[in-house]
This record gives C-alpha cells, structure tokens and sequence, in this order.
C-alpha cells in the first residue's frame, strides 16, 4: 500500500479538502502512476455533490488522467517505468462479456468499473479518482500517452475528446458529411475539432450571437444561432449528423428538423427524461435516428490519442491547482470556462 | 378519360357512399389497372375522417391495390396488358433527387405523391386511391405481382408489409438476431412473419395473456405479456431490435430496456409526441438507438412481393365488399380484424 494524497469530498454539501488514503499494493498486472495532471469534468461535480444520488464518501473525483509510470507488476507488458500514460473514466471491467471483447468496455454486460466511485472487481474497496498525486490502474485500462501531445491539455481527451469522438467514428462520419454541433462547452469544442479532423463540414448551434466568432475560432466552418427561427428554417434537413452535447433538458424538435432523411442525431449527455416530447412524425417520415453514446472503449480511446497526435489536436484549457477546484466548480456551474479545467498536480505537494 | 366507379368520402363526419369520377387519359408511361382488390389500411380510416387535417373531399382511399393491367402508354417497357400488378403507397415522386435516386422515393426531397389525396404533380388534380374499379399509374410506381401469391391476400404487403419489412432490411436483421415485435396487427403479424422468413428469432410484446397463442400461431418463438413486470425484466436487454408497431402514445421506455448495447427500436407507427418522455439514460448508457422508418421505396417494394412469394409470406385477412367499408371501419376501431380488411372489388359492380 502507498500513502497517497489527495482532495476529496467528504459529504455532498462539503467543499473539497485535503485527503490522505492507501492505494493498493500493485498487482501483477497494475501500474503505478505518478499523476502529473488530471482534467476536471462536470460529471466530477455531480458526483462530488451526490447529484445522481450514488455517491459515497470520501470521494475523489477526476478521470481524465496523465502520469507517469513508477512501478508495474510482473505481469505487465505494455508499459515500464517512466512512460507517459494515461487513464480515462474506467480502470476494469468483466473482460469477457462481447461488450468487453468488442472493446466497448463501458457497455460491459456487468458493467464497467469507474475511475472514482465504484467498486473494485477484486477486494470491493471504492475506486477513487485522479484528484491525487498516485494511481494504480490494471495495464488493460492504460493508455499511451503519444510524444508530441501537451500532457495538460491532452488530459481531457481521455473523456471530453473520447465521449464525442467515439460516435462520430461509430457511424463513420467521414468527407463529405455535414456535422451539427449543438453546445459549445468542453464535450462541444472537442467536438467540432474532432469532426473537423475526420473530414466533415462542421456547423456549431449557439444559443446566443455572443459565441459565433469564438465558434468560428474553434474551426466551424458555420454558426447556426439556434433561437433565430429564420436561421433555422434556412437549414432544415441539411445535416448527416448532428452532435448533441447539451447535457441539461432542451427541445430536440428543431434539431431533428435540419437532419436529412437518415440523418443521425447523437445524445452524448441527455442522461435526463427528453421533454418537451420528440414528435415522433420527426422520426418516422425521414427515417431519422435518435441515438445515445457513452464515452468510448479502451481501444478507440488509443486510437484517438494518436489522431489527436497525428492532427495536433488538444483541448483548450485553463490550468489551475488543486486549492482551487472549488472555486473551478462555482465558475464551471456559471459555465465560465474556455474549456475545461486541469489540475496542475504539482500543486499537490504544496 | 375513363368513367371510374367507386367509394368516397364527402366530409369527415360522413360514411363512404358510392362515387363516380373520371381517371385521367394514360400518358406515355401510365399503366392503366383493373382494380381487383383493395387493402384497407388504419390511415384510409384516419384521412376519410381528416384526423390529420389535410385531407381534401371527396376524398377515395385505398393504397394496398392489386389488379390487372388493361392498357399501357405508349413509353411503357415492363408491363403489358393481362400483367398482374400492384400499387402502393405512392404513384409519383420528383425521380431526380437523391431519395429518389436512392429508391427510397417516400423520402423524395420534393415530397412523394401519394396514391390518394396529393396533386397529381403534371394536372394538379387530387389523386384518388384504390377503393375504386381503375387506376392510372406511372409505370415506374407500378409493382409485378409475382405468380402464387393470392392477389387479395397479398395486397396488404404493399403497405403493411413493406412498412416493416423495409427496416428489418434496412437496419440488417439476419439469422442470428433476437427481434421483439410490438403490437400484433395488420402490420406487427407481418412483422413476425418476416422478421421470421429473415432468419431472426421473434418474440411478440403483447399487453394480454389472451393474445398469446395467436402469437405463437403466426410464428412467434416467444411472447412477452408486457405488462408483466417479472416477464418484462426477464428479458432486460436481450434484443437486437425491436419493431414497434403501437400507432397511438405508449411507454417506450421498458421496451428499451429490453434491447441490448447497441440495439436499436424502430417504430413506425407513432408519429405522434412521445410520452411518456423518453429516459435519455436509456439511449446513451448502451448507445441504444430510436429509429423511424415510414413505408418502404418502389425497388425493396419489389423485392418484398418476391420475397414474400418465395416463403409463401401473405397477409391474414378477411374479404369484405365494398357496401361493408363503413362498418369495417367501426370494427378496426375496436381492433376487431385479424389482420387486415381487403375488398373484393367484383363487389363494385353489384
């Protein structure tokens, strides 16, 4: 066991504080990795606050880790000391489910394993995240961190860049396809970048004219402001996909108007009852699709941070230290960040 | 123009009474068809009623036709007089978009021209269906009636079989799926008829013990009473598809719960809003998907009645004359038709 520290929330209503807890000896197949930055989602504020009511305290949030390797089991064969890995929002699953043989291990038949906030498959202690200075995570739940990527500003790939990338593959956007993206956030951002790199024409909806230009900076090649009804009409069926990223309740209806027939629109983070109701004529007299997806698999996971190395892809981030993720919190519930948090880790050890 | 005998409705609070008009002079490419028989579809009742509100009187319904060819234009290459043809949903659509080049032409960019109740797209007169003794169609929206499939029986597939035998093609169920079929009517027991002929294993959803052994009868391999909690979580994501085939407001939600990761739930009857509200949860946690799909084009059309010819595939249906068309309608109303009214158009002529 190693002493590890850590900010943890203690109850729902308590802001993060310092935490000192034992990670597990290293198993064969484990590594140990020294944390060097972790990215800070919204869902790690959810969870933090119990808002999804399966929370257990302590918690330690965060899943969009980058370290570097200290240790490895003797089993391990993948990484060694000193490598610059990676570890998202999973660290296990049942590993023989065809979920798990897909290398779609967060649909895993027993359900995966989260990064924070479950239960180990092997001794049942409750997993905790990459608010730490250590982790130690089975080699099959390890990523590869390529050469060239920005440590920082690659750690939100590991969920913000899997979670709209993983879709955008799944349904093979390709050249030639007009993408939608609805939301400009951390998911959002990394969306358009994404479907940019892969080839699309990307069209950002904005809630606002405030966020045109800064869509237009982030590689759109056209805003859309979606409570312009003239605009909207401008675009009906128009679209391949659309790229949904809004994860509070909003009208689908005049989304789905500006898919072609066969057109996909794809929820990454609607988790709630969709109201008001999608018109089901929406659907059926266009042969439209309404899909969902979650985050990504281990392999798609790799395989996009090498896209991302490949095509000089980060996220745009803003590095904080660990003394002020609560403040992180109030500004990311006003949605004032361009575009996700990260921890300096180093900030840890002061 | 040649003097047509038929049934029409004058308003939508008044019964079909018999009805005398003119078809048009054929063109070049019309095929002119003795009427045989007529289908008679839950949306003949729904536009003779004007419950969607752009139906247009004297209104003739019927789009399930099956006849025999009396005259071609002089452009007309695959039919000639004596064939045995049918038509369905659609006699025209604009031929040159993508839909169309597609041969999805129900989803023509343009909009489709319906068997009864569109202008014609050259004159601009009201098409009128199939519950008449002849039709004057375009040849490319004309179906070969392939031999030994009983004419009266087979009308229905060009309407409720094609409208689910074009998703279970399109979304590629094969040997090997699990598919649950929702709704045992005109279309869900054509449904479990191809869905079997496709090599899939069904299980019908059905809200009452009292439909379970007709259920089996029509070839089911399973049934669900879906209003048993215990049988309904016993089958918790096991399918591949689900054909839902409820034309009025339902819970989707525990159905969807019955698909596996990846599967995906077809409707294509509801176009109404969809309430109960949707779990997103539902969707985006096994990247289940929701999908419409709305009758089928004129070349899967095509390969249906083949198809159906080669496993011997036709609809249950009772024969009625056309003098009974109005109490048929009252008895669909109670859903008390297995599955499927088709007129004997000889009746006409009484």
């Amino acid at each position: 066991m190693s002493a590890t520290r850590a900010y943890a929330a203690q109850a729902s209503d308590q802001p993060l504080t310092p935490f000192n807890f034992e990670r597990r000896q290293p198993r064969p197949d484990d590594v140990a990795i020294e944390i060097l930055y972790c990215g800070v989602c919204h869902s790690d504020l959810h969870f933090a606050r119990n808002d999804w009511g399966f929370s257990q305290y302590p918690l330690v949030p965060g899943h969009e880790i980058v370290g570097r390797v200290t240790s490895v089991g003797d089993d391990v064969s993948q990484f060694k000391v000193g490598d610059m890995v990676g570890v998202g929002c999973m660290v296990d699953s049942c590993r023989h489910c065809q979920a798990c043989a897909d290398g779609v291990e967060q649909y895993c038949l027993e359900g995966m394993t989260m990064t924070y906030g479950s239960p180990d498959r092997q001794d049942g202690t409750m997993t905790q995240g990459g608010y730490s200075d250590s982790v130690v995570v089975s080699e099959h739940f390890v990523l590869r961190m390529p050469e060239g990527l920005d440590p920082a500003a690659a750690a939100p790939i590991l969920c913000a860049g899997i979670t709209t990338y993983s879709p955008l593959v799944h349904y093979g956007v390709k050249p030639g396809h007009k993408v939608g993206v609805i939301g400009m956030g951390g998911l959002g951002h990394m969306g358009v970048k994404l479907a940019k790199a892969l080839g699309a024409e990307v069209t950002v909806f904005t809630r606002t004219e405030a966020k045109v230009e800064e869509a237009r900076r982030q590689g759109a090649d056209h805003v859309v402001v979606s409570g312009d009804d003239t605009q909207m009409e401008a675009v009906a069926e128009t679209y391949d996909f659309m790229l949904d990223t809004v994860p509070v309740q909003h009208d689908l209806n005049p989304y789905l108007a500006t898919l072609k027939y066969d057109g996909i629109h794809i929820m990454v983070g609607l988790v709630e009852p969709i109201e008001p109701a999608i018109q089901g004529a929406n659907l059926v007299f266009k042969r439209r699709v309404l899909a969902g997806s979650l985050i990504g698999g281990i392999p798609e996971t790799q395989e996009l941070l090498d896209f991302c190395a490949e095509h000089n892809i980060t996220c745009d981030i803003e590095t904080i230290n660990i003394q002020d993720i609560n403040t992180a919190y109030e500004r990311m519930e006003k949605g004032d960040v361009r575009y996700r948090f990260v921890i300096d880790m180093a900030s840890l050890k002061d």
